[in-house]
């Protein structure tokens, strides 16, 4: 049973929580009453659309009261630093902020992205761990600095309903953005598709290499033509440097996904996380593709998250 | 039964959903497993304040969840042109926004206004139809650029509850206002009580003529005096131009709708959909007096929606 | 029974109500049908965390449904002047817009703080009071310009749950802010502390002083060290000036409050309505101390919720 859901770490079996939200997809009233008279905290530093929706849902299908915090504008402006004199513009500190909702919540789930100024402040999770910590209640990431886990067990998921075969071979391949993004999708990415036991090829443009903690020293394909040959799932996603930390390198624009690209493949399912920039990351022929399976993807979300949660209250309950 | 609730050309027989409407007034929990385990998204392009409670309210009492989206603030902004090279300020595009919402919610109802720059735009209704196309799911507008029709039959329904006649004369009257607005709601309204079957007399400085395809050649009557003569209702509304479009039009102070002017009526009751400005649109001595219904007008908003959802959940029922 | 909460003066007796409040946090679910079918408005003219979620969790105990306004950012600018002409930015009066939160909801609930700019203005409560007599509906206030009677009640049920003996000695000692702040919080702890049968010791910087209307002649004690002798509870909180409105007056950091001053008390516990600003109205050594109470302080605003409430609606159903 999960006890927090950070990373996939945190997972005893990778493919038992994927079994449950694929049982919750067929029966998402089945533990209705799992989580009568609990109440759920989501707390977004970052504001979220998907996430917030999907989550929020699970939590009704499984009987929990939902309290939305969007710590970012609708409150105080939290300080994380120990020690800290709070004369300036924080408000509340970390350790009232997380005990009071601590207090209030039995589940605590926190969306807290990378800066993208500082790399070792980003890896070391401070804002998602201090307030875990301080809560003193089971954590649930909603995304962190560096891992999105409940986007990746929904791509689990959704790679499971598309290949049956075990050991699927998966694309995961930059794609273009106008704006830096973390890395946390590709990384959190990696993490479970190892576990699930996928043969994973990475690809990008030099410069954009992840940080060896989730790529376990698999070797970028610069080539992405290469790397597409014999996928059978492209997994297409933006990210920033890791080793010019947050920059944006220019001149890439030719690794837009596209229909002609995805022919080359082994028939590939296409998958996102969305929001997607159409025609720039992936082009409109291939999004609008039969073999785009984004909707499905992000449908899965639900279950994903009522798997973990589920499991929690479980683990809550005995 | 309702499929859609975009326009008063989607309901079969008015006076049968007012009927509904006002039975919900008296029994409002009488459906109140109707909507279990079932999700009701309420996506604001705008913001919003009765329409959001009352909607919330209404679904409520049938025993949905509801899911609020504030896309204009909380979320991405959304891309509403195909084929667009999302290279700029937009993050989403509406096929995958709505997609989403469609996942995760079994109606989809959506607030979104004019833009009062561009007409056509406007009026082709592109972003609540969009919305509806891609979500796949029954829509209900919380007000669009043209129409606002859960005011409308929360109207129909108040003027029901004040006159028993089956023709009642009602005038809508142009009034003065700081800001230029919407045709939407006298739009919308002129629909509705021209299936209600009321007799219609419209009352606006020159200038302000609606668009034909509201209304049906009736000739307004530029004369506010002569036009509130013999008005069991007057339905007070400001709205700008349609032919110089979105423009407000200056000098037009005097048409405040006060005491004395209500005086001259058959003693009607005075309407407006709220919010009202006081001494700029109505006098205080007319929105203080027993012949204003407003705040019944406002209240009929939980039952009118009440109604469109409760049928359109009856109709996904089957 | 309780019929409104705007202070001490509407409760008739404060240690029972406290007995309700401490009897809820034993069993939060003793009345969970009790508001079935009712619905709750929480309206914000300022922003909330922990009387957000604590009052919303308590409404959830009881059964009822919640519903948010925002009424500072979400929705319209609210006039509240008679008779204004209203052609400027405000763009709902509150005899309309308290009157339809009355339509849609049982019970009122209102924050609106001071403004610190207009004292008579701020006593005299219009904003909470209009929205009151408007409503038609029970009030109870989340704090108003010059009260906060949900933290007054969750801080004397914190001080019985402390200390055992009927008339504890409780200092209430100003504490260094960078911001001017309202009074609201210690007005309304002097309030109920005389309500509730303690010894009351108020220590300031001079310039300081309270309204006599809740200080009832109590005078100040200017000197910290002796104020803290004997207190079985230090209650901190900084305030802004009475006399010289909203004024914060320079060179008091040394009024922090800190471990080595609580170590002169009779091992008095250290409360505060949180958010505090540590190493500035407190010192982490102070705060971090077993003898800091303030998150079981923020925890029994949920039960002091639960228990004013619970009452209200106990009143509604006779």
């Amino acid at each position: 049973m999960l006890k927090r859901f950070f990373s996939a770490a945190d997972v005893p079996d990778v493919q038992l929580l994927i079994d449950k939200a694929i049982s919750y997809k067929h029966s998402p009233f089945a533990d209705n009453t799992l989580g009568k008279q609990k109440t759920i905290g989501l707390v977004f530093f970052n504001p979220s659309l998907r996430t917030r929706l999907s989550s929020q849902k699970a939590a009704q299908n499984l009987g929990m009261n939902v309290m939305l915090v969007n710590a970012g504008t609708e409150s105080w402006k939290m300080e994380f630093e120990d020690g800290a004199i709070m004369n300036g513009t924080t408000v509340e500190h970390i350790k009232e902020g997380a005990a009071v909702l601590g207090e209030y919540c039995d589940i605590i789930a926190v969306r807290s992205f990378a800066s993208l100024t500082d790399r070792e402040q980003d890896y070391r999770e401070e804002i998602i761990l201090k307030t875990e910590q301080y809560s003193g209640r089971p954590l649930i990431s909603l995304e962190s600095a560096t891992r999105h886990p409940l986007q990746s067990l929904a791509d689990m998921m959704t790679i499971r309903e598309i290949i049956k075969k075990a050991n699927p071979r998966i694309t995961l391949s930059w794609a273009p953005h106008p704006k830096a993004l973390p890395q946390a999708v590709a990384n959190s990415f990696l993490e479970w598709a190892q576990r699930y036991g996928a043969e994973i090829t990475i690809t990008h443009p030099p410069g954009y290499e992840l940080s060896e903690e989730f790529t376990s020293g698999i070797r970028p394909e610069y080539n992405q033509q290469t790397a597409f040959e014999n996928a059978d799932i492209v997994y297409a996603k933006n990210w920033s440097s890791y080793e010019n930390y947050g920059a944006s390198l220019a001149h890439n624009e030719n690794w837009i996904i596209t229909k002609k690209k995805m022919d080359a493949t082994n028939n590939a399912s296409l998958l996102h996380c969305l929001p997607v920039r159409r025609n720039v990351e992936i082009a409109d022929d291939a999004l609008d593709n039969v073999n785009s399976r984004v909707i499905q993807q992000a449908g899965n979300r639900v279950w994903a998250a009522q798997a973990v949660i589920g499991d929690i209250l479980t683990e809550l309950g005995k």
